[in-house]
């Protein structure tokens, strides 16, 4: 491994060796619905509760995710990963049924690239070999945690962003001779709080997150952005996908290849999902279901994947506290590619 | 590294350079009172809330470390840390402050053990050469948010444990000629559930995991307990001490060198703490003011320190869900033991 300044390059690198994605009804009616592994029909999973539901739906990308590269448990090492219900109970109630060790983490929707990120690492200095990263979200379960239960029936902003509700799942090895893909180096996020307030606006709060974290990405490699076949966010959203481009422009920086999570996942106008979607799921799943599966098809080469998180709570957000936010970025790369 | 079934062992381990311990009134009024780096006169610490004043605490612990090893945000390739707080706030806010990546994770009261784990993979690979493992929680804040408003006076159990109100930080390096103890191996924790619905008894809920992740580690090394000065858990308090013991010896492990952080930093009896202390402070500011002190004079040669954790929330405690439990561990040895 190789340190330029705060990005992480690897030298021999890990790989992605199976993937795995799990959506509810809307995720079913979107663009991605068919590279889904599990489509479930509705948002409850036949549980009591959306949060168990939540965690039926780890549960079952995890093992759909192993089933795919022969893993059991026996030979997984680690799960890294989380999720945006209060104490990460999606993920941590999930895994009473895997005898695997849990290593939790918080990132809100920057989880995704997080948990790659810390997995490659552990897969390839030696101290793990498989490693599962995994991510979840829930769209009743977030607007009653983090804004109002939806019985009440609020009216949503026009930047407000759909929480998507589904998990996904990357299997990470230090090495493979079954790989579908690569990660080439990791950029761990620093927290910004730029004064944005508004918890129905995720977007603006985390545009200039991403923003730096591309850019110093960019910066330590010394790669232009047209280096990459595309720059992925997690979910920015319509709104934030501006602000970010804006941002970069002013620092010189044009990004032709960018492509948002937030705006793959559902059809945004047909979809009535306002800005575009978001949740510890979005970059998870859209990675899972759609990303990862164009390296095996050889369709994409070279990209930048950059998960945003909103780090606020609903108590911080009651005692009129801003939105500090961060995101992190993992290098992929197809397996044939220098 | 070397990996025996779980356990990572370090060939050439990692070790800490520096630690800090930040208390409030009442661990000023305990017995490890004079081993804080600073003792806060109230647990307000001048804000408006009690979750801003935790973060503020999370600042002057990791200022206060940084400063000790005469270490730099340019020299520090990021913290590793979390706190008790939804979506751990009190970190993530404390880090705007920082021009420095964050890596959040969730382990409840286990996140110093898993924090220090997670920092020396990432210091001994190489992927980063100076990292803070930080930790914290507060009373009031943790009261409010699993139980019940300190203001409502609810009565407390006998089986209660109280939260810390405080931070712990310590520093790691790969290589360093100014260190005080070295890290030698970990074992990062499963998630276990033995069906305690109990929140006023998290000692009983946590007891299981402990005694797992201790004999994982037991198992994986081939030491006998006794090849250790002390083994050290997080915050089993009182009842969770007497259930660990009694699990190990069913196991036939006979445990005499046990000693719980949840019964060093309060005095029991005179501060009116139930069966303990607990809190993800707890166990990392005894590490801070207390073990890693103790290598530096020379008392400790070999410690396991095993941070236990109980993963519920408000919401499932709510739905009538059981504790999910885990207990992260570290191996910590004098510099000059082999």
């Amino acid at each position: 491994m190789k340190r330029i300044n705060g990005t992480i390059i690897f030298e021999k690198p890990p790989c992605f060796v199976s993937y795995a994605a799990v959506g509810s009804k809307k995720e079913g009616e979107g663009p991605l619905a068919k590279k889904f592994d599990l489509i479930l029909n509705n948002s409850n999973c036949e549980q009591k509760t959306w949060e168990k539901a939540e965690s039926v739906m780890v549960k079952k990308c995890l093992q759909s995710a192993m089933l795919k590269a022969n893993i059991t448990t026996e030979n997984l090492d680690a799960v890294i990963g989380g999720d945006l219900q209060n104490q990460c109970t999606a993920t941590h109630f999930a895994m009473r049924d895997f005898d695997v060790p849990l290593i939790g983490i918080y990132g809100a929707c920057s989880t995704m690239a997080q948990s790659i990120g810390i997995s490659a690492i552990m897969a390839q200095s030696g101290a793990m070999q498989t490693v599962a990263a995994i991510s979840s979200s829930h769209f009743c379960a977030a607007e009653r945690q983090y804004r109002t239960p939806l019985v009440y029936g609020a009216k949503r902003a026009p930047t407000a962003q759909w929480t998507v509700t589904g998990a996904g799942c990357a299997i990470i090895k230090g090495q493979s001779d079954e790989k579908t893909a690569q990660i080439k180096g990791v950029t761990f996020g620093k927290v910004l709080d730029f004064g944005v307030k508004d918890i129905t606006n995720m977007g603006a709060a985390m545009a200039p997150a991403a923003a730096q974290t591309i850019m110093r990405h960019l910066n330590n490699t010394g790669n232009d952005p047209l280096h990459y076949d595309a720059i992925y966010t997690g979910d920015l959203g319509h709104i934030g996908r501006i602000l970010l481009l804006k941002i970069l422009k002013r620092e010189g920086i044009i990004l032709r290849n960018h492509k948002d999570c937030g705006l793959i996942i559902y059809d945004r106008q047909k979809q009535d999902v306002m800005a575009g979607a978001s949740g510890a799921a979005c970059s998870a799943t859209v990675l899972c279901a759609d990303i990862l599966p164009k390296f095996k098809s050889g369709k994409l080469k070279r990209v930048l994947f950059c998960s945003t998180g909103a780090l606020m709570s609903q108590a911080t957000f009651l005692q009129k506290e801003s939105i500090p936010v961060t995101a992190h970025l993992v290098e992929i790369s197809a397996v044939n590619t220098e």
